[in-house]
């Protein structure tokens, strides 16, 4: 089994290449808490994985690195691969679903990995990549049931504790486990009081079940706004290192998701991916006991497409109640809009969008339906506004 | 005149109390170039100016403290006053426009400051705020004319010189100039040969202006996308400064900003304002010698409305042939959808939206015309998938 000594090489492996990211305060995020963030989505490629992924390549044998490497990812683990063959000049090819996302596409060959796009899903392109690595030799970089990858991982437990020794509990995503494992055990070793709390997408809550039934099973689907740690299969290694070290596993929905990803880029001005930032929506939703702890949340990756980044946004906000459409019946005389726009600007909402729809089903055939958007403060503002448009006589549908 | 001594005295005044942002390295941005990111979008409120509120703040006198601060602004010199403020137990009474975004409102309260709405502009909230220090007594902080302020601006300079000493050229936003001021004096004094550049927008180059005619003048508007550096009048203490250390001023356009932000957000993971992310703009619209030189770019902040941001990205994604809209005529007879979207498929662009318009001014009365949305990969990609089209017949208008 992996050990700490394995943890404190690859530290001495890849420090001089990796980032050693910051650790923010977060006075904001939950008041009477102390949360600190571990900006991971900050390091090279954008996510934690390029540690992992250098402290395997590092290792590999001559002829290994003469072969060159194969993965097959469609997010993180591609980049991370890729960027470490590239630095050490190996040849790395990378298996992605047809499906993949032309910016992650992208990201992956701007790093001089060869790019193989395969039909069908990740199982198909994992088959693939299998078929590949017997006909040319490639070695197999497996993105978390590898033990030098975990240990790759595991630095980031070190670089915590340097950072702040007085951490009370970390909180890390988990897909597969090598993240969590690889922390957990350099963290438990130098600090044995220390928590250590996993969260999973309640998407895809792989390892959380398979450390209540105690084996590793295959969820039959894996869905979530968290792609990189949408996982059907925890790995023998990280399952094992996890039932040893993680002390509890919490599950999140992606609207909880959505909410820790505005409040990142509000507050923080970082930009997380979903599965970068479910350790915060973790605390902010409650979950965790934070309560005058000092707590880290470890944002493992910023990796969202921009344009679903902007979708994020909007479901945040529509569930922050900072955003709402209101539905108004407007019966058939003048000033109708306008008595409305006045009403609600003087309640402190800023109208943004207008729509008038006719013949809506269950109103009045001679009347029409406005439909106004408006930015708001939060949910009882809402009901502030509404009540005084029903107070001056208007239907609120 | 502002010396060295004072900005080194404000640095031993806040160096405990604001964060030393990382200067991160920006390999990928202008490939032949050393561009590193001064992150103060990540500072304390999201921008530079807690340095400035806090070094003018701290050396108050007993009186001033007691009869508390009044500022003018709507963005981040409000929240920086308002946050040094907060912790020296003072109270900051900040003056808005009216029409101020509420997400900035609500940001600056959150700091504890007493907000005062003001119907009309700026200028009006500006009188106001002379109103309320007679009144009151309280002292007006003013956004940059002031040595404190500057000094405060420049604990940047050193910063930025002890973490990477070997810098050739900084790159800073121009609003007021008390950020540029304050850095150029500390970085000339610590290294005679590096090249301070300015960057204003081309919406508001007050600084720029003010120098080509060797005095200060009122320009009569200043609109743009980056509001934070939106400054009619540069301040005269700022002027002088400039004149004497800063070796160029350049322009940016908002389209140029808005790449230089979407560049961020996707390459760095850093959300920054308009004003936060000119000096990148600057440099990636090669206005700027940066070849084979080690160049700083200030990122001086990260307050940006967050459904600001999705418009951005939008006209980023589209200023960059990422997304674009295709207009195809109709002709009267089946599967020509199906056809037009096996075609994109087939020159791998991504359709995200498909909708069909009728009586289109221009078409036979007989036809429609379909307008689809595609993610594509840039300019180039476009063309190829608008030439595929017309060599299968199709009329793209």
């Amino acid at each position: 089994m992996l050990t700490v000594t394995q943890i404190e090489q690859a530290q001495a492996r890849i420090q001089d290449i990796v980032r050693c990211t910051q650790l923010i305060c977060a006075p904001k995020l939950i008041p009477g808490s102390e949360i600190y963030l571990k900006t991971e989505n900050l390091q090279l490629t954008g996510s934690f994985k390029v540690r992992g992924a250098f402290n395997k390549i590092l290792q590999l044998t001559s002829q290994e690195r003469a072969r060159g490497v194969i993965a097959c990812s469609a997010g993180n683990h591609a980049q991370g691969v890729a960027l470490a063959a590239q630095q050490n000049g190996i040849k790395a090819v990378i298996c992605l679903p047809s499906s993949a996302p032309i910016s992650k596409i992208e990201a992956t060959k701007s790093y001089g990995a060869q790019i193989c796009l395969v039909e069908g899903g990740y199982d198909d392109a994992y088959r693939r990549a299998l078929e590949l690595r017997d006909l040319h030799g490639y070695t197999l970089l497996h993105p978390f049931d590898d033990d030098a990858v975990i240990a790759g991982q595991g630095t980031i437990g070190l670089e915590l504790y340097r950072q702040n020794p007085e951490i009370d509990a970390v909180v890390v995503p988990i897909g597969g486990g090598g993240l969590i494992s690889g922390i957990a055990l350099a963290l438990k070793h130098l600090n044995p009081q220390i928590q250590i709390y996993g969260v999973q997408s309640a998407g895809a809550p792989s390892m959380q079940h398979a450390l209540q039934i105690g084996r590793v099973e295959n969820l039959s689907r894996a869905v979530t706004l968290a792609d990189g740690i949408a996982v059907k299969q925890p790995g023998e290694r990280t399952f094992t290192l996890c039932k040893r070290y993680v002390d509890e596993i919490v599950t999140v929905t992606d609207d909880e998701i959505c909410m820790a990803i505005l409040a990142l880029m509000e507050q923080h001005k970082l930009i997380t991916e979903g599965a970068g930032a479910v350790s915060v929506a973790a605390v902010m939703s409650g979950k965790l006991p934070v309560s005058g702890r000092r707590i880290a949340c470890i944002l493992s990756g910023g990796n969202i497409d921009v344009q679903i980044l902007s979708r994020v946004v909007a479901r945040g906000l529509l569930i922050g109640g900072r955003i709402c459409s209101l539905y108004i019946e407007l019966v058939d005389k003048p000033y109708q809009l306008a008595d409305i726009s006045r009403i609600i600007g003087q309640q402190g909402g800023n109208i943004f969008s207008v729509r008038n729809e006719f013949s809506e089903a269950g109103t009045d055939i001679h009347n029409a339906v406005v439909c106004i958007q408006l930015e708001t403060r939060d949910a009882h503002h809402i009901t502030q506004i509404k009540t005084a448009l029903s107070a001056n006589g208007f239907s609120v549908l």
